[in-house]
């Protein structure tokens, strides 16, 4: 797929899009991003998305650049451009640039708007993830570009042929480097609640409904390393990923390597979800 | 000053220097930088710049786009095009430009050089800063572009018209959000020992070797938030502001915010060693 560009105001080929190195978002990794899954040509779990942008721009006191239904608009006319129906938007929002580098920033800089159109990812079942220790800061609930090390925690994993790298701290396995972390135990749905320590994704918010909606117990509390290994299923999620089963941990199976009944179902619970919106209910 | 820029091979106006907005430091904040002090045409303690250029690019596993000489003689071409000979050179290398992008990286990207001139800063004394909550990651001794923590440490500080933001961590003084932090207390000259918890900068390096050299007293050790309060002296540092003495801290005097003997005689000491390296001596 051609990928289709927005860069402040303009639409263009993504290969011709052009930033100044000045930008603050490429200096000093201020900004913030979503990545906007598209179905049947309309956004899915808009109003989430939405509020969560918002979120992120005002924790890091950055000015949003564009009125709610310009951005939805925005979202409009890439998937129009894109000629698909389905596919995922990336959105990155910048401070913006200024003559000269300083950490500070001033108040009148306008913001970089980018996003361009991607394909929705396919991936092959089974999926391994291996652990890795959670270098982050202590703000990872806002999703900014500050993605260092998450990027080399996921290096680590794409090194080993694993799918994603699942982030522990003291003990604890916060998520993944872009996914959310799930464990079923004795048909419990478990995955730690929302903190400074993870980014809560839309998928996640999905799942938790439709668990509650299907009655499926579910409980949010902290998930120790050595759990994983005792689980009875083991999942990520993520908007590109939807709820994916994970059947290796570092090099150990989960359950046998065996697939759970519990992802399954929720599988088609989600997929449904996303039938539901295509067709335009709920 | 006109800013003269280097990028990926090209000298242009920095007015004119372009990126792809797919390039990984503006994606995942993927990449490294300096801050290079130029006196006399020549860059200043470049053996020891160039050893922690290399230490941070290894440390993110980023490969080397340039030998060491052509390191230096791009110094040496951005300075003779800056019709200056003190200055500043901003370097910055980043992971390059990907066609999609992923957290994990290939092998073959080429990196992305970006560098530019500007002049060396000017501060009016007397200097206070504020304390804030340290937010960063667990590597900070890696001179990464993820430097949105720092960026909004610093923009407190700005709001407040004090020119730095001291990073407290578990009740400890690691650094300022771009700047290293000293105290002075009986005469003893004090500063956190390297870990990974700072960003061990060279004109603290220098401040140390000159410390040793002279026989001034000195420590390696933490120093906590409330002895700030208590000290003799407080001093920031970096290539940028050499040794500066902050007079007041929250808004509370140090020593009644009277700028203490000892800074001076260190102040002294290292413009005496930028005039050394002006002659060419040492």
């Amino acid at each position: 797929m051609i990928s289709t560009a927005y860069l402040n105001g303009q639409f263009l080929p993504l290969s011709e899009a052009r930033i100044s190195p000045m930008d603050r978002g490429f200096l000093l990794a201020d900004g913030i991003y979503e990545m906007i899954p598209v179905y049947a040509g309309r956004p899915f779990r808009w109003p989430s998305q939405l509020a969560r942008l918002k979120r992120s721009m005002a924790a890091i006191d950055l000015k949003q650049p564009m009125h709610d239904d310009e951005l939805l608009n925005l979202i409009k006319q890439l998937t129009e451009r894109a000629y698909k129906t389905d596919l995922l938007i990336y959105l990155q929002i910048t401070r913006g640039t200024e003559p000269s580098r300083n950490h500070y920033y001033q108040a009148d800089t306008q913001p970089t708007v980018f996003a361009y159109t991607t394909d929705l990812p396919s991936y092959t079942l089974p999926l391994k993830v291996i652990t890795t220790p959670d270098m982050r800061w202590q703000r990872c609930d806002i999703k900014s570009i500050s993605l260092l090390p998450n990027a080399l925690a996921r290096h680590q994993a794409y090194l080993q042929g694993a799918t994603e790298a699942l982030l522990v701290r003291d003990g604890y396995v916060n998520e993944g480097s872009s996914s959310n972390i799930f464990i079923v135990k004795q048909e419990m749905i478990i995955t730690p609640a929302k903190s400074p320590a993870i980014l809560a994704g839309l998928s996640r918010e999905l799942v938790l409904e439709l668990a509650q909606i299907h009655q499926l117990p579910y409980q949010e509390r902290p998930i120790t390393e050595s759990e994983l290994y005792t689980a009875d299923e083991v999942w990520i999620t993520s908007v590109g990923r939807k709820v994916q089963p994970i059947t290796a941990v570092n090099g150990k199976l989960i359950k046998q390597g065996n697939i759970g009944p519990i992802w399954q179902q929720m599988m088609k619970l989600y997929d449904k979800a996303i039938e539901d919106h295509r067709h335009g209910r709920k």
